[in-house]
């Protein structure tokens, strides 16, 4: 039976540069029609942090370098800039490897913004690294003048470091559910979604990014999915890491999952984020459940014959 | 009785910096849902002129001051960027005007793609400067490696120039019928889409750039728009434009406009194409019908109060 499946996407599904990206998602693309061509419905989220890095880089350069009064263009744009760059290149990957195999359905891009909590206590203790390095003189200056935060980074430079706050609602949601619902194949919520708070009516951008696991966490749920994928460089998820009674995972419930967490068993900013997105989604309605594998495993995956299932 | 329209934007509805569009869209967003209260569906295209020569810019300046080894970004990426650039901002100032006014409506930005014929005679005339101007020595150098077509503009240096081929078919157009004909407000075919070549399955970025207006025409014949608005910086469609007969037009039959075009009575470039535009969606099928006018008399136009009708 077809599954409604949301995939997040690990960097490694896109590579660094547009010419590693094209790459990139062919191999991505061969993966997910795979899963599509079983039956299963998707939608697929992806992260950026390269992308909106080189974007934000060479926008930050234009006003820098080249033209003096050219204004900064916001971290927020910037996402948005990478939602479409990278967007193009999946859907028209995925699209060509649908009709190859006699699928011809509509793989589409939706530019998304996801609400954050303005409270959220991301912004009070910012902790990703964005953009380019820079001196201390110059850092200062933007701490001035733009009132960002600015942290010194292992002795390479100066780095802006913006907050990671909880993704709260999707503005978009209304739109990928009825193209979803309408059996196309959705791309959304690229690079955790565009920031965004409620002011009344209005929404502001804000310079933060949002882990895009958690953004994936919260789409599956607003679309009623059965199954979240979230696919990064590991096969299944493992306990005792690289210790001689380190031991793969094929299922934790997610209680064992929350004991492991709270253990320290995942490395933080990297499995640790995914394993919490996989507990949430499996414990928001009974019958979900969370896979966490390879992107080359995923169908082998949802058949059950790999990766770490939590549910 | 409400209308399906086609909107198409001209570039004052935009403005020229992210300053000025934030500004613009606002107004833009008014005199759309003035129509939209009236209870007309809307399919919205614009422009992308400004905006893709600075993303275009940014990014030729990230591959040749600042990282030398970095591959210049191809212009269908550029215009990719742009629309996300734009509809990021647009979507949500009409978000924001609909629901101050009782619509929440959703609001989605559309990546969108549009099949050119690589046998257009276009490509064998490119006729659009884009980007930044440049030396005799730097332009010879980028026809040399990459096979741009450069051109020397009046004395102000010597720019790229890029094919205007016809739009032939849309890539995401079943996407786009499926949310207009669920009542969302769509935005698609940002700065005539990102001209594209079929090559099997696959889809070949082109460096090149699309009318706005044919674009629009072809879009509203696909979703079998009632009305093509093309909206410009003036109230009305002018014969002898300038001169002591002058003579406004509220109204032209096809063969009028024909007549008027085959005359030279609109500028190429400029008016000649958008009432090409017209003629064609006018001529699709029975009942159709344009209007070109100034943006803030949309609603007045569509009320036939202003404006020059096609039909």
């Amino acid at each position: 039976m077809g599954k409604r499946i949301v995939i997040a996407l690990g960097g490694n599904a896109l590579g660094n540069t547009l010419a590693e990206q094209m790459t990139a998602v062919k191999h991505t693309s061969k993966a997910i029609a795979d899963l599509i061509e079983q039956g299963h419905e998707v939608i697929i989220s992806h992260g950026n942090g390269p992308q909106v890095g080189m974007i934000n880089h060479a926008m930050n350069e234009l006003s820098r370098e080249v033209e003096s009064d050219f204004p900064i263009i916001p971290l927020s744009v910037c996402v948005a800039m990478s939602q479409s760059y990278i967007g193009y290149d999946l859907q028209n990957a995925l699209r060509e490897e649908l009709l190859n195999r006699g699928i011809p359905k509509p793989c589409t891009s939706i530019i998304t913004q996801v609400i954050v909590d303005p409270e959220d206590p991301a912004f009070q203790h910012p902790s990703k690294p964005i953009g380019r390095f820079m001196s201390r003189e110059e850092a200062e200056s933007l701490q001035k003048e733009k009132g960002y935060v600015m942290m010194e980074d292992a002795g390479r430079g100066w780095r802006r470091i913006v907050a990671s706050p909880k993704p709260r609602d999707i503005v978009e949601i209304e739109t990928i559910r009825a193209l979803f619902n309408a059996g196309q194949v959705v791309i959304a919520g690229g690079g955790g979604g565009i920031p965004v708070i409620r002011e009344g009516s209005h929404l502001r951008g804000m310079g933060a990014v949002i882990d895009k696991d958690f953004c994936s966490c919260l789409m599956a749920q607003q679309v009623d999915a059965d199954v979240l994928i979230i696919l990064t460089a590991v096969e299944k998820c493992a306990i005792n890491f690289g210790k001689s009674n380190q031991q793969w995972l094929d299922h934790m419930s997610t209680e064992e999952a929350r004991r492991y967490c709270a253990e320290g068993q995942f490395a933080p900013g990297s499995m640790l984020p995914k394993v919490e997105a996989a507990i949430k989604f499996a414990e928001s309605a009974p019958g979900r459940r969370s896979l966490i594998t390879l992107l080359e495993k995923a169908k082998d995956g949802i058949e059950g014959k790999t990766g770490t299932v939590i549910e």
